[in-house]
């Protein structure tokens, strides 16, 4: 059940890092990996101009339908954002819609020391409709009602302690994906502790968190993606999901680590590392793009694409 | 081969009009059509406020990159955009581009009987790659190389003889999605014939063309999106394609017409309107708006979902 077989899954263009790291790593078997290690990478990326957003642009306003736009959320943009279709922020995080898939298609958020503590609790929380989404294009939860899929966070709860309605905003069924209730449960919630736990060795911590839909080769030796809809309004199912982790340090250095897991269950013994991915992958797979932004905003950036901490 | 069962693709929601609407055209049984005339369509479409995009403000201006915006894509405009995710303008059309399926997401432009003829020549056009669009994310020929499927063109070459530029332009790959030969050749072909003699009725016609995803159902009893994915950068071949043209006569009243049609071969005896699907059925599936922004702009909009001329 845990079996992936190697090279199965696939990311668009060159790289079949992704699906042979998830492989790999449902494998347990270190020794057959077939992680392509691409320190190098940015060396191959190529930093064309792209859409970016400012903080505190007309067009920041204009998308964020003129709101207010907290301290936390302004933060968490910092680094730019990896598209600019239906930008909505929120107390917590700020995120992009998918309205054919009904989940969103990133969310970023910043974690800090101060932000994983406070008074704000879980059990104030009910999981809602987004209702700034059009009716057509909204998840609800009759749609995960019985459904065998959890209403997986995309920005976790627990990493926003800070505020109750920094805590309630990360309910809104826009920022969650049906997600396996074994993965949600384990190898996602160690993921999503490790990234708490990085806020106390780096000076800020962003992550960049969405749903993905791999393809995969068929018997006819085709690829294709296939998801499950469900509910009423057809929201899609991941097939798997990605975070990515943007470090900063005291002296301006910025580190990167791009994770994809699988929408099953996976083994919460496998080391997070083994789901470490170039981050190029991603890029390619999700349609959207980090690094160039990133590399707008700092000279400094070390990418780390595979491999231990 | 052409036989789709009815019932077997669905458009997200309530509607399943469009799987129904396909499923009697190409069993060309008329007495068993599942259509449900959805003539008071729009009393039950909610008009709630969404983003929509005045040509001239700084946000076109924007996200249109700082090009200057010729008359034709601005006309293009009148009626708003379904959606404004990476919004392109070009000579003869205004596009929104869907990076992880490496297609447009929908194309806007606008006919006239001039624009119709001209000097312009296909012969002098090739198909390309669309540089403004990020190397992960772009299509290229090659891509399309050997796939059996045609390079269909969203807003047609034909459409747009008044300039070599403006034709030229209908060749960038954004512009193309992976389209079965038979239907890019026969009914589509006619469904775009029929655009253009809508030019000598109406005042002005305005066609939006884009590929659909749609689910179906699966021996388990759930519901999947499948797709194949082909070439290199895995451009994603859509199961359908929508049409939604809209007609302004002259004393300002607007009329609509939608269109669905399968990415398989279809019969090109089967009438046009045989494949009038209500709007919201399009508008729930793609993620996109329509109507929400028409109301906007008049107040006599008269829907046609199903049925003849």
């Amino acid at each position: 059940m845990y079996r992936v077989i190697c090279s199965k899954w696939f990311i668009s263009g060159v790289s079949l890092t992704v699906g042979a790291a998830i492989g790999a790593s449902l494998n347990g078997d270190s020794t057959n990996r077939c992680i392509n290690p691409s320190h190098g990478l940015l060396n191959r990326v190529p930093v064309i101009p792209i859409p970016s957003v400012d903080a505190g642009t007309d067009l920041t306003t204009y998308q964020l339908g003129g709101q207010m736009v907290g301290s936390r959320s302004t933060a968490a943009m910092k680094y730019g954002f990896p598209s600019l279709a239906n930008i909505k922020t929120r107390e917590s995080y700020v995120t992009s819609y998918d309205p054919r898939n009904r989940t969103a298609a990133w969310v970023i958020e910043q974690l800090s020391p101060d932000g994983l503590t406070g008074p704000s609790d879980r059990k104030f929380c009910d999981f809602k409709e987004d209702d700034t989404v059009h009716v057509y294009h909204r998840a609800t939860n009759a749609d995960y009602r019985g459904s065998g899929f959890d209403r997986g966070h995309l920005a976790a709860a627990a990493n926003h302690k800070w505020n109750q309605k920094a805590m309630d905003d990360t309910f809104y069924l826009s920022n969650v994906s049906p997600q396996n209730p074994n993965l949600n449960q384990n190898a996602w919630n160690n993921l999503e502790q490790y990234c708490r736990s990085l806020t106390k060795h780096y000076m800020n911590v962003f992550v960049c968190t969405g749903p993905l839909y791999l393809p995969r080769q068929e018997p006819d030796g085709k690829m294709y993606v296939k998801y499950q809809v469900m509910g009423r309004n057809h929201v899609a199912v991941p097939t798997h999901f990605f975070k990515v982790v943007i470090l900063e340090k005291q002296r301006g250095e910025v580190e990167l680590r791009s994770y994809v897991m699988p929408n099953t269950p996976v083994d919460n013994k496998i080391p997070l590392e083994r789901f470490l991915v170039p981050i190029e992958s991603i890029e390619r797979a999700s349609g959207l793009l980090f690094v160039p932004n990133i590399m707008k905003r700092t000279n400094s950036l070390l990418a780390i694409t595979a491999g231990g901490k």
